[in-house]
């Protein structure tokens, strides 16, 4: 049941819906990205590591994280170390550490802005920090595996027709560039007395379909029965792809369960997940990532990935973890 | 007098105005998109698929509506089935379906909102989710049958200006390049007390006219004899032709008869209907594309129409259905 | 007196002052464009049909308006068989109706807004529809007889450094290719309390000199003896020519009375009216301009341009429009 | 004392600190323009003429101005006949009267705005008017004597950034091509309670200093001493050169006693005067031009200046003035 | 202990973590560039001098300021003769001195604005005086000494998302062509409460990490122990550097102690400090940069840096300028 190589071959057991704006010339390497993150099963577990822009040092620092994650570099070698199907960071935090880390598939953040100023003083604008033909021109210069970009819309803000549009331009320029387009959609503004409502999260994926996302990453709903409504939000973004925000941090267990939830009863084809792995230390976090690979990738029980969170493994896990360090020394 | 050959041979009985712009090279082009959705009778059916940004998924799911709406595909499936002039959607929708659905003939709408922000909040403004030079790029790589553009826009919002900029340079640039230029046009905005009052309608087809629109499509106006009233938007727009907005589900009779009214006593040259049709199942969506294609191209009449609404010919639609499926099975 | 040969050979009896940033390949088409529409004589006698935006269909329909004006086309009519130095349209309207009225003397209105938004509401902007290098390629591509460009300017608006700013440059732009380019200068906004206070509009015409048109187009200033007053404007413009708005539809005789003072006492170039003309039947509408070109263009009493709106002489109008159907049917 | 040939030759008594970002093709072009407009001796006299957008016709017609300057040609008359270093105008302006007075040392005042929205209302914007790339071509084809550009900054304005940004990609142009750029910098918006406060004033020539303007237009400080309090204007400047505004009319003493004060007290570079000659007649505006450049570029004092005014040297400058029409008319 | 030869060879004690977007063929001149001005050892003192538009005069002319620094020239002279890493000042001040101060080691500061407008009225924004392509190309042109650019970001203004855009892409052109991107972060507007709250600087340090920077430049926390709250920001920033804002002048000793405090408790990797400098005198203010020197780059104790602002080594230090000056006259 447990693998402990990390780059295990990938099977190929989904037949993917390229895109038509794909252009033939790049169709073979948006197969090869698409691969590459979602392991050949068309689910996709992104490691979210964006978060030091947009809720700034608070989910770095504080009471429960561990003392590992004020470092950004813990960002990266949970990347490296961990089971994840792309690692999702803003471009400078890339060009910083890219060089150390060039195993990890990356899914480069184009936009992001900090919570300082909230809602009710002005609707949510988030902005590129980079263009994409940036990104593709540096992906050419450094072999980097940059499989995709990432943006983030706030439907129903008053800013929201400015990232409609960026949106729709970025999906266009990634496919045509053979690179894979996670959209984050937040609904949020003055506007949206519940972000969290079924129907909204439900428009909140239709819409990432209309603008040709390959994977749209939502919050869950906040319902009685979760896990039926989100449904709706799968249905709504037709071939389009529906991953999950993973919120706040929670005790393992009840992190998986809902994940498990999401993707085997709502039909999710994956999670986005950050804090719940960054604010651990490095092998806390990483046995973590072999847990949800469990789930995501590898289509077994929450029994099953648990195992990865008990002493016995964890150990393993460790030793797997120095012996990596140990070849990238070799190699330098 | 009912017609099962979906791809019936086009009898050109309609001359076109072709409008000045149109570059010499491009005028074959213009003259083939302009019978393809016409079907040589200068009349247009639009089957509207662009609610799913504009409703987000408050159209697709719910009480009356046919579960089959809740998947996007449905739309693809209606336009491919059904007896219509254009499918009307948005271009991250064309390139998830469009490999699979090559017979429809497409216009792209290029902007959207969603209607999470209301006038009173802010006045409405609809941007851009692609550039018209992008969607010609687009047509030429994929040889998809893309017979023109629409866009949406709002007079009377305090963002009038930006719209009425942008959509005088999007018709020109289609026009440019052999395709038809259909403008969605709302009176809407905290500026606009009634924006189905007859002038502000009539006003709004001739602001059509003077931008140089193909097709203008806006809401039948609310008055005692709005059949009497349409007749001023339809004048007032010239050479450019008027088509009328389906606007919410309504009984077929009613719809039909209505349509029927437009067409036969306004003068209106079609309409664009998307929630009446895509919240039925396919067989029944479909019977209503047959029905409304006897009205717009056929020139008969209500009860003609109303024939393929019965269950003796629904029986030979679902049968065409059936058709038409194995054959595209067999091609794959 | 009375001349029935509308394409009389032009007689050059005004030298013109050919701006300095006209390039020398592009003078003798500035030279010629300026005495096709001043028919050399240094005045320019407008016929404005851009109230379909401006004004909606409030200008069209109604009232006291012949049921003729409900169709655009009726402008194109009166601009083809009425005596005018140009007619000014938009550009969509333009690429509808341009194919069949190739004989007349166009001017591009580039920018164009409807009346819903009013000041108190947001200070007016009017944006470009088109820009003026589509229109010079435009040109280029069909030979259609483009004289010049027009554009609206609101000084006084929150909005004039925008519009400022966009008039300099077309100017400039119209210029360098020999085009002529009128500006209308509107004071309106919030800061405006009387926008047709005679000082105002002498600044409004100085504004016109300092950017370089060759037409201001203006109000009429509302006191005591406008007349008299108007002369400032006129001063205040230096070697920018002057034009009046026509305004709302008046008794013709009083509407002549009025340019006739304006041209002969004010010191005025001409005139730019629209509502006062194509709110009229054709013959009627077709008549006026005969009477208004007999005092801008060839410096007749009111006495003499009245006469053309008696019976006798409409008479002969009515017989010349059937003629020159009659010889474009042939050409056709 | 006294010279009537106004095109002396230029003694060059002053070492011209180039700018570092003059490109070395366009070192002598700068230096050219900069001894034309200085005459050698590193100091300025601006004929200001940009009042007919900053002030409407209020500068140019009423009590106390003169019947001449009504005519906007008046000042290129001033410009021809007067002792100046350079005038200051709108493009627009420059193309209608260019071709006639050629002689004229020209500043290109790149942006202007109108006075009918106060500060109260929204704080001020100046935008370009045409963009300098379109000056420098325009030297180019026309090989009219533009020495340099003129742009206005407000200071303290909501919009300070937008023209903050504007000022010094303007300069660094002008710059690079061998133009000299002189920024008028007011402070003003609603933030800016006294913008004649003497620091004020100096950290608006520091800010002038910091974008790299050759020279910079400010209020004259308004206090108990303002020739003391000027010199920290002037020391916080550096190596960017002030002049001074001249403000509203004033009697001519009392503006040369000022000036002369500017100039040989607080150390400023010379004056930017408009409305102190162009409100007169011909002859007393030049006549004060003669005075002026007395002062400024002769060094000489008050009383050598204001022999200029008295009647016999008025009327040897009405022969000159006259001996200079007659050669004109002669070269036609 | 101290070392009067201020070209002293640089020893090379840091290894660079080049940012991966520094294209291949510039890393060289990256590395020569970050070795210029950390002198070998990965630290930096930056000789700010970008005040004059920041803050306009009130720094430069008052009580406690030295005469000296109403010219700012004197910023020039104290980074020439002083022991700084680098001097940041605008472009428009670097083009009037640079070609007289040419051994001096740049970082053209690229965006200012006044203080003139408060947060409480308007949010801040700071948009840039040049582009960094213009910088580039500059550089190219005239072979100074520019070794970086900076630009200052406000985090938690309204316009953020402007700023945040910008900064992103100015730190990728920059390492793109082999410069230093030293960014200046600064929380600051309505929706910040307190800018110097250690949490909100830790924030700002990470954003300058996700957006790449080499430096970030931040004001020193408030709090009961600033010097371990800095810890975080300094953990935060991972690979990006701190280096501390010198805030208003101080007494000499106050300050070092604050700077070693800085360096050697927090971490931190210098300082760019401006007031607690140029406020002096010439002797003076070098003086001060010969401490700075000893604590940043020569890790040194606060007692060694004291020495130099004894008599007996100012005086050294006097002569030693005295001996420069001569050497740059001999040069003339």
């Amino acid at each position: 049941m447990t693998n402990f190589d990390s780059k295990e071959p990938i099977k190929l057991t989904h037949k993917i819906d390229i895109p038509l704006d794909v252009w033939e010339e790049n169709i073979s390497e948006y197969i090869e990205n698409y691969n590459a993150i979602t392991k050949g099963t068309g689910k996709l577990f992104i490691f979210a590591g964006d978060q030091k822009i947009e809720h700034l040092n608070n989910d770095f620092k504080g009471e429960g994280i561990s003392i590992e994650d004020s470092n950004p570099e813990h960002l990266f070698k949970i990347a490296k170390y961990g089971k994840i199907g792309a690692f999702a960071t803003q471009f400078g935090l890339l060009c910083r550490y890219g060089r150390d880390y060039p195993s990890i598939d990356y899914i480069v953040k184009l936009n992001s802005k900090t919570n300082l100023v909230e809602s009710c003083q002005k609707d949510p604008l988030s902005t590129l920090l980079i263009d994409i033909s940036d990104v593709i021109e540096f992906k050419k210069r450094t072999g980097l595996n940059i499989r995709g970009v990432g943006y983030t819309l706030y439907l129903g803000s008053e800013f929201e027709s400015e990232m409609l549009s960026k949106a729709g331009r970025i999906i266009h320029e990634a496919h045509k560039n053979g690179l894979i387009a996670v959209i984050w959609i937040y609904p949020r503004g003055k506007a949206v007395r519940n972000e969290k409502e079924p129907k909204i999260i439900a428009g909140a994926t239709g819409v990432g379909a209309c603008i040709g996302a390959d994977f749209v990453k939502v919050n869950y709903p906040q319902s009685k029965e979760p896990e039926i409504d989100f449904k709706d939000a799968i249905a709504s973004a037709g071939r389009t792809k529906v991953i999950c925000a993973g919120g706040s941090s929670k005790k393992p267990e009840k992190f998986l369960k809902i994940l498990s939830e999401q993707i085997n009863i709502s039909g999710a084809s994956g999670c986005a997940t950050g804090r719940n792995i960054h604010q651990k230390s490095l092998l806390d976090a990483v046995a973590l990532t072999y847990a949800i690979n469990e789930i995501v990738y590898n289509n077994n029980t929450i029994d099953d990935a648990l195992e990865f969170l008990k002493p016995e493994l964890k150990e393993k896990i460790r030793d797997e973890i120095l012996l990596k360090q140990y070849e990238s020394e070799k190699i330098k």
